[in-house]
C-alpha cells in the first residue's frame, strides 16, 4: 500500500513512473536484510542507493545537517569539494564502519588503482527493535546489497529500514519522485529516506484525519533524507535544496527533537560539465519550484516508509503498522 | 483579534500573561511607523526588541540562516562570540544602514566610551506596499522606537511590519510566549517575528479549515524569527534552537522559496554566569521540550502577525487581511 | 615604497603590471579620506573596490570568516546565493551603516527599478588613531570614493586605511597581484586588504631580518582580505580560496587574536555563464596553484599596506611607519 | 631527537614535563604499528588518544575543517552537541571503518548498555609508502593501541604515523605541550598531530636556516590537528581554538593545497560542570594567549613529527628524514 491510495497529494506535481527515487536515471536501490529471532533479536541491514559510474564520474552534491545527533560518514569531503564519488549507503548507527569497509571494497573492485576513497554512509538507530550491540552487519552485506540493486525496489521494513520506527509506527525506507518541466524539457526529482523519527502525538498526515493513537513514546530517532535529480545543478544550489528538505519534518507536524540525527544529502546525476547548470539554478522561480517538489517528495517518502511497513515485534518492544492502528 | 480566539492551539504549553515575547524578563518592544500616501506611498518603519542592560551585560546568543536571501547585520560576531551586545532592530531591506546608525547612537548614549559596537539589524522587503526606494527610514526613527518600547506592544501592521505581506495576507509583527517548567522552576520562552513570506495556496492553519482564496502571487518575501528565553542556555544550545525555528515554515504548509530571507536568532536573557546553563541544555529531554515550545511559539507568532493586521492598500497592490478573506 | 624593493618575493609567480588588484579586469579602487586635527582628531574614510557592471551582472563570490569579531555587512546573501551584486566597500567599524546607505544610493542611481540590494561593506576599527565616536563618515563619502575610482590607486594611509595600524606599525590599504597560466591562457589574481591587526613581536617578514622594535601593544585589530580573479570559478571554489587566505596571517608570524575580525571575500570577474568554470576549479593541481598565488598575493598586500604608510600621530597614540622603525 | 634540541622556540610559553599532549590530565596515547615488507609493503597502523572516562564523562569539544579533502568520522555530532564521548583514533584513509568498529567494541566493553556511540576517527593517506589497498588495519588493532596507551609515548613513524610524509620528509605522529597561567592557576595545553602534508620548497622552520633540498613532489597529503587542555572552556571557545590551529600551516611556510584534509579538533578535559568555563573563555586577553599557545604547540608538534622520524623506504618511493637531509 502507498499513501496515495488513501488520499491524493495535491502539490501540483506528477510523480515518475515508479514514484521512487529510481525514476531518476543512473539510480538503483539494493537491500540486504537481517530479520531473525534466534540467539538474540536482530532486525537490521544495509540499503544502498547505487549510482551508475559514480566512482569514475562523481556527481555534484551537498549535504545539510539539520540536527547533528548523527554519525554519518563522508559529508566533510562532499561539502568541501561539492562532489560525491560514492554510492550512498544506509545502515544502523553502530555498523557504519563495517559498511564503510564494504563500500571501499566495492570501490576497489570497480576501480583497481584507487588509493583514496570517500565513502558515504548514513545511519539511524534501530536499537528499539534490534539488538544493535550484536554488531551483526558485515562489510559483505554492503556488497550484497550493492550487487542486488534494482529499479523497482522494496520500501518499508527492509534493508537498513528493517528496525526503524517513525512517529511511533513501523517505518524504514521510503521513496517517491516528482516530474518537473524546465524550459520545455522534463526532469525527474527523487527522494529516498530512512525514517526513524517523530512522536505519534505530533503526526499530521496531509489529507487524512488526525492520528488518535496512544503509544509509549520512545526517545531519539533520526531522519536521513536524500534528494537526487537529473536537473543540472551546482553544489551551491544542491546545498540550498538539502537545507530545505528539513521542512518535511514540520509539514508532518513535528518540531524536531534533541536525539534525532536529521541529515540531508542532495545530488545531481547530470554530467558535471553540462553548462545548463550555470543557468537553471540561477533562476529564482525555477529554484522555488525545485524546493517545493523536493520537500513534498520527501514528505511522501516519509509517509510511504510507514504505509509500506507491517506490524513488528522486536528487541525492546512492539511497533504497530500505521495501517493497523489508524485506517483499518 | 488573535489566532487563539478562533481555535485552541494544543501544543501542551500555556502562554505567558501577555502571550508576547515581552513575557520574558528584560524585554520590551517599540515601534516607529511611517504610513502615508503623500508624494509617494510609504508604509514602513522600525521595530526594536529592547533588552535591558544588554550593552553592559551582553546575552548568550546564536543565529541560524535557513535561507540566506537576506541582508541582516551583526550575525557574524554573534556566532563567533556566542554573545549579543545589541538590542534587536527590524526594518525594511534598504534601510538597514540607517537603523544601524541609530543603533550606534543609542549605544553611544547609553555607554559613552564605546569604540566598537556590533549592532543587530534584521530586515524584510516591504516594496510591494511601500515605495522602498524613497529611503524614508532615518536613524532617529530607530531611537524613537527604542525610547517608546513597552511590554504590551502592538502587533501586525506597525513599525517594521507596516508594509509586510504573509501568505498573501497582510502580515508584519507577530509574537507569542510559552511557559515551561524545568526542575520545579517556571521559565518563559517568547517568539517575535517579522513575517513577510509564503504563498496563499500553501497555507495550512492548525485547527482551522483550509484557506480557499485566490490572490495574485508575489515573489520573494522573508521571515525573521527571534526566540528569547530566561532559561540559562549556552550559545551552542541556542544555535540548535535557532535552527529548529525554521520548522514553523513547514508546519504552516510552506516549502520555503528562493527569494525568502528566512533567518533566526535565539538568545537567553539569563545571567551569563548562571551555572545552570551548564546542565539544563545538556539534558536531552529538556532540549526536546524547548524545541517544541519554541517552534510552536513561532508558529503562533506568524499567525498573529496576520490575525492582528487590517486590509491594506499600498504602492504596487492591495493586500487583504486574513479575517476579511477567510473568516468573516 | 613597496616591499619588493627591499627583497624579492620568490613565490614562483610574476605580478601584474600595477601589482594591484586592479590588474584584474572590471576592477577600480576609489578612496575618500578624512584626515584632520580640528575639534577632534579624525583619521578615517571610505575605500571602494568598484566592479564594472556588477549590479546588472553579479559575480560568483564566497566569503569566509576566520575570526568573526567583525561587523561586515552582506555576507549572508553572498554565501547563500554564491553571487555578489555589490561593489565592495570598506570603512571604520561604527560607520558601516552610513556606507551601506551610500552603496544603496549608488545602486539606485545605476539601476532605477531596484527594490532589493545586498550591499557589501567590510570594516576595521580605527579608534586608536581616530575619534571613531564622532561618526564622521557619511553616505556621500561612499559615493565620492566610488566616483573617483581608478586603476592606479593609492595604498597605505588613505580612505578606509587612514586610521589603521598593523603589527604595531602604520597600516591600511594594501594590494598586489599575480599572473597565472592555465591551459595556455594567462589569468590575473589580485588581493586587496584592509590591514589593522597583529602584534609587533609576532612579525616575521619573508626575506627580511626580524623586527626588533618595542611598541606598547594595542588590543584588537582586524584584517579584511579580498581576492579577485578573472579565472572562471564557481562559488564552491571561491569558498575554498577565501578560507585559504587566512594562512597569510600565519606566514607573517601571527597566531590570530581574540579581538580581530579576520574575514575574507573571494570573487571571480568572469562571465557567470563561462563553461570553463565547470572544469578549471575541478582540477586539483590548478586549485593548488591558485591557493598558493592567492595566499602570497595576500601576504604581499598586507606588507605593502605597511610599506606604503607614513608615521602617524592620532587620537590615542602615535604609530611609526615600518620604514622609520626598521629599515632606515 | 626533538626540534628544541636544535633551536629554542621563543613563543613565550614553557612546555609541560614530557612536552607531549599527555601532559594534560586524563590523556594517554597508544599505537599499533604494521611495518613489513612481505608480500606487499605495508607501513600503517592505528594511534589512539585515550581520554580517561570519556564514555561516561564526555568532554566539551569542537572541530574545524580548514580544507575538507578528508574522511574523518564523528565530527557532525561533536559540532552539534559540543561534546565528545569517544577517544580519538587515527589511521589511514581507507581503514577508518575498521577502526570505527574497534572503537565501538571498546565502548561496548567499557559500558555494556550502550545502544548509540559516536566514534571519532581521523585519517591521513599513507599510500605513498604503504600498500593502502591491502586494507591491512583491523578493528583489533584499535583495541591493541588502546590497551597499550601510555603517558610517554613514541612520536614520528609509529602507529598511524608509520607511513606519513611531511614537507617531503618522513613525518607522522608529533606532539608538544604548553603551560599557561590563568588567574594564578597553572593549566596545560597539548597538541597531537598526524602530519602528512606540505611541499619541501615551502618549508620554513622557525630559527633554522631554510631547507635547501630537492625532492620529487608528491600530491595530496593531509594534516590532523588535535588540541586538548584542562582549562575549563565551552564548545564555542573550543570552536575558535580549532579554527586558529590552521595558522600553523602558514607559520611553517605553506599555503595549503587542494588534496590536503586539514582538520582540527579541540577539547577540554575539565569537568563539564566547572563554572569557570563561563568566565575564562569570555576574557579576550586570555583567549588571545590560548590561541597563541595552541598555534605554537601545533607548530612544534608538526616539526617533531619530522624530527622524530627516520629515513624510510616504501611502496611507491623513498622518503628521507629531515635530519639526514638538512642538519647532519
Amino acid at each position: 500500500m502507498r499513501y496515495r491510495e488513501y488520499t491524493p497529494l495535491k502539490d501540483g506535481f506528477s510523480t515518475g513512473k515508479l514514484n521512487r527515487i529510481t525514476d531518476v536515471p543512473r539510480l538503483r536501490v539494493g537491500h540486504c536484510t537481517i530479520d531473525r529471532d534466534q540467539l538474540t533479536i536482530v532486525r537490521t541491514g544495509v540499503t544502498v542507493l547505487r549510482i551508475d559510474d559514480v566512482i569514475s564520474k562523481p556527481v555534484w552534491a551537498a549535504s545539510n545537517v539539520f540536527n547533528g545527533y548523527g554519525k554519518s560518514i563522508g559529508l566533510v569531503q562532499v561539502d568541501e569539494l561539492g562532489t560525491m564519488e560514492s554510492h550512498v549507503f544506509f545502515t544502523n548507527t553502530l555498523s557504519i564502519g563495517a559498511v564503510q569497509q564494504g563500500a571501499v571494497k566495492i570501490a576497489l573492485r570497480e576501480c583497481h588503482d584507487i588509493t583514496s576513497f570517500n565513502a558515504v554512509v548514513m545511519e539511524c538507530n534501530d536499537s528499539y527493535l534490534s539488538d544493535i550491540a550484536s554488531l551483526s552487519v558485515t562489510d559483505s552485506m554492503a556488497i550484497e546489497a550493492y550487487d542486488g540493486a534494482v529499479k523497482d525496489f522494496k520500501m518499508g521494513s527492509v534493508g537498513a529500514g528493517t528496525g526503524m520506527v517513525c512517529f511511533g509506527f513501523k517505518g524504514g525506507i521510503g521513496s517517491s519522485s516528482r516530474m518537473i518541466e524546465i524550459d520545455g524539457r522534463e526532469y525527474t526529482l527523487g527522494a529516498l529516506v530512512l525514517a526513524n523519527f517523530g512522536r505519534t502525538t505530533d503526526l499530521k498526515i496531509p489529507g487524512l484525519v488526525d492520528v488518535n493513537f496512544e503509544e509509549p513514546q520512545r526517545d531519539g530517532g533520526s531522519l536521513i533524507m536524500v534528494l537526487s535529480t537529473d536537473i543540472p545543478l551546482l553544489p551551491h544550489h544542491l546545498k540550498r535544496i538539502a537545507r530545505h528538505l528539513s521542512l518535511s519534518i514540520g509539514i508532518l507536524g513535528a518540531p524536531g527533537y534533541h536525539g534525532s540525527g536529521d541529515i540531508a544529502l542532495a545530488f545531481s546525476t547530470a554530467d558535471r560539465r553540462d553548462p545548463q547548470a550555470l543557468t537553471i539554478g540561477e533562476d529564482g522561480s525555477i529554484m522555488s519550484r525545485i524546493f517545493k517538489a523536493s520537500v513534498w517528495a520527501t514528505v511522501e517518502a516519509i509517509l510511504d516508509s510507514m504505509f509500506s511497513s507491517p506490524y513488528t515485534k522486536g528487541f525492546r518492544g512492539t511497533v504497530p503498522s500505521i495501517l493497523d492502528s489508524m485506517y483499518q
